[in-house]
């Protein structure tokens, strides 16, 4: 045995760990996640340095790297957290309680919670592993009510996350390592990291920055046909939409293109749709589901196969702690989804309070119930404060010297482009960072403002970008871009050929 | 490529799926998790034509195949819950609704959930992705009371759910597909499954049911030597204590045992210790913690590998629905700690409902609090009602023809086993069934008992076993027993040589 020769005394002594960087498992050291990486694990640092007195030239972190809404102080929706809050706890639903609760609570919360409950037993026992049936259903209704089209509650599986859902169907599909997956660049880290993971090749299509972070089916074809060549077999395409983190917002002609050049190649679709309600130009540019668009497009597709996913993370919800979302199968074969079943017994089910939450996202308050006036306002005041928030941060970004941004169409980030000089380039190099990396952290000691930079997405050869959220509170706003502003001019200055 | 060769025309229709049980992931393919398998699956569909006016031989499912204690009607915690309530919606904690909320949650649970909120913020925030530091440091508190030796919150991770923690920390070690993980027979599925989905080798060594399930070192020796011969270079111990399915409860000194066993041989101990309050002769069969016993030995061990992992779903709280638990680290070396982190913040965080639920289970009321009348009675009532089950169950299972029974000193679980006529296993054979699986679906559709065949767990060839939970209902447990009788004796009759 490898381990004992290696160390014939069986001493554990801390020079001779059983288990060390070297003998680990190499997909995993492999994996990048540069959303909460090293400039993520700096902020968490500088935080509790502040909490302790320690002395900053800013006064609180504003974390900017990731879309977290609640932790930047976004208000829940009142109807939702009152369900969540009674279900817990169901003394409050009987009827010796009920003048007491309608005090606290609004009546149709109540009936909700009556009703999830009578069906769910309780929140605290494990539940169907792929999800609770009834609100496998409401999810189906919510799909065919925004599509026009039925969806099958059977073909739908809750997850604790959009990523959790994306981690379990990546890892059905990747049957050896030169299995490939089409992923955008930019793309969302999760996609790199699964795929280093579950040892497969990503097959990058590169985003046009140039053409509003449009995609192409040629880039596609190149992107297929180039891997192709180096003798990976790609099984399945990502496509995130509205972007992440580009913000882009596919056209139903676009989507389409995409569909048929899916059927033509031979791959799975996998729709990455978590921000389909944060969309920023609903006129110009609306959310089309790929499944709507799909089943638009005639008998020559039925078969199609297809996962889509959502989450209770985003959109106006944003309860991202809770770890709820799922996705829909389209078109698999009955014994890939008897796998995924199998796969999702093993850890037993998707938590129920993220299963209620998704119930909530998919069945809100209507038009004459009691909690719809104070939802609608709640929800609006959000969603109209991210459009403002989203076009304040694009035009300062387009006023910084040497940085340009694409305005967004959807999600929650903004992913700028910025021109750094040789000297800049040059200091990162010294510092052993990429430029971007090497410009975020300078800004994070600076002004506790955190970002990620392009590098943790990917981006083209010797271009430099940062993605930041939109989500600082409405408030703060102005002293935010103002920082940036303020940190950049002199980072400019500093570094000035 | 070879998807489009196999399919030149491009053609989607439903026989020429691009992804099938043939091209899938072989290791997913080859994951069995019997707890959840076609049993399971059978009974769901029974309950289903139940509802739908369906006739059988019986009124209601049982589901005994999974420690599930809410699903079978176990109250939970109110203490807990209330607390779980009041998060949710903080609007209740404000001074103006105080003494309405007064009338319906304990003074405790509101001071309790003001302490978390201020630490957490928002419940529908993303938290650290080790987990609130808050609640990690009461992790460690907890942990150091028990054991009267310090833990460190650095070195805990909260998850979600036991099972999570033990997937994470197994792909941790897996570097390639001769890595062997050492594993009880019979043990708990997750852990074959596991390892099937990683590519790693099940290392058995085997629990004497002759000896109360015991477990000795000669044999875990022998185990480790077997596999070192066949070329498998063994990386990890898995112990489960108290035992699943098994209840044992292992002595101090057989822990020391294993301890030199791990040390001598250079494996990682992974001690699964989710039943620890799950103690049913508490004299003659404490628990002790691998912790505990690791540093009572002395500074020969210091730096020795281990990883102990604890859950919300199992002792008298049975929140197996909310998903939550923690492991915590010993001795590893710091990089894979930083990957462990690097890990668990691609998936983000724990669901924070199950990490507020870790707070609750590791820092429940104390004397003099005003719930802790209210929770000691309630955490009472549930402890001796599960000995005296335990008991009834274990008196029924030894009074059956053929039939013998190891009682439980822990867990929920017993795992009789069955001796089946020669008739009977060639009816299980006819059925393409391991005669235990047989005699499961036989009891199954005459009495809507669901238990797990002891095929699903591993066992000494040529016996036949099954597991069954004793959480079915205290005021049905007497008809729960008779019906079981019942059927064996028929079974016995009809099998009979």
């Amino acid at each position: 045995m490898l381990s004992i020769s290696s160390n014939p005394t069986g001493s554990s002594s801390s020079t001779t760990k059983v288990l060390t960087g070297n003998n680990m498992n190499p997909r995993v050291r492999k994996a990048e996640y540069a959303v909460r990486g090293e400039l993520a694990i700096r902020s968490e640092k500088i935080k509790v340095e502040l909490a302790n007195g320690g002395s900053f030239p800013f006064q609180r972190v504003v974390g900017c790297n990731i879309g977290n809404p609640q932790a930047l102080d976004q208000k829940p929706i009142t109807f939702f957290r009152q369900v969540a809050s009674l279900v817990e706890y169901s003394d409050l639903l009987k009827e010796e309680n009920r003048e007491l609760a309608l005090k606290l609570y609004a009546s149709d919360a109540i009936d909700r919670a009556k009703l999830l409950l009578a069906n769910i037993g309780s929140v605290g026992a494990y539940s169907h592993s792929q999800g609770i049936p009834l609100i496998r259903e409401n999810v189906a209704r919510f799909i065919s009510d925004r599509d026009g089209f039925p969806a099958d509650p059977s073909k739908i599986f809750l997850t604790q996350g959009a990523s959790a859902g994306v981690q379990l169907t990546l890892q059905m599909i990747v049957e050896h390592p030169d299995v490939g997956i089409m992923i955008p660049i930019p793309q969302y880290p999760l996609y790199t990291a699964t795929l280093a993971v579950l040892d497969a090749k990503p097959v990058p299509y590169y985003l046009d920055e140039a053409k509003a972070w449009g995609l192409t089916t040629e880039e596609l074809q190149r992107s297929y046909d180039e891997a192709a060549k180096s003798g990976v077999d790609t099984r399945a395409l990502v496509i995130i939409n509205p972007g992440n983190p580009t913000g882009q917002c596919l056209s139903e002609e676009n989507m389409r293109e995409i569909i048929e050049f899916c059927r033509k190649n031979r791959v799975i679709l996998l729709a990455d749709e978590v921000y389909q309600t944060n969309i920023y130009q609903p006129e110009q540019r609306p959310f089309h589901s790929f499944k709507k668009v799909l089943k638009s497009m005639g008998p020559q597709y039925e078969g199609f196969e297809m996962i889509s996913y959502h989450s209770i993370s985003k959109g106006m919800i944003g309860e991202c702690g809770r770890r709820g979302g799922y996705f829909e199968c389209e078109g698999l074969d009955q014994s890939i989804m008897d796998e995924i079943y199998k796969i999702s017994s093993i850890s037993l089910c998707p938590n129920v309070q993220g299963q209620i939450m998704v119930d909530l996202m998919v069945n809100p308050p209507k038009k004459g119930d009691p909690s719809y006036a104070l939802y609608k306002q709640e929800y609006d005041d959000i969603y109209f404060s991210l459009i403002k928030r989203a076009k304040k941060l694009e035009d300062m970004f387009n006023n910084l010297e040497g940085c340009t941004c694409n305005s967004a169409d959807g999600a929650m980030y903004l992913f700028p482009q910025i021109r750094l000089s040789k000297k800049a380039i040059a200091a990162a190099e010294h510092a052993g960072k990429a430029p971007d990396q090497f410009y975020c952290m300078a800004l994070l000691e600076a002004t506790g403002v955190c970002m990620v930079a392009g590098s943790g997405f990917g981006q083209v050869e010797g271009t430099a970008h940062f993605r930041s959220t939109f989500l600082p509170q409405p408030e703060l706003f102005d002293e935010f871009c103002a920082g940036i502003t303020q940190f950049h001019a002199g980072f400019m200055d500093k570094y000035r050929d």
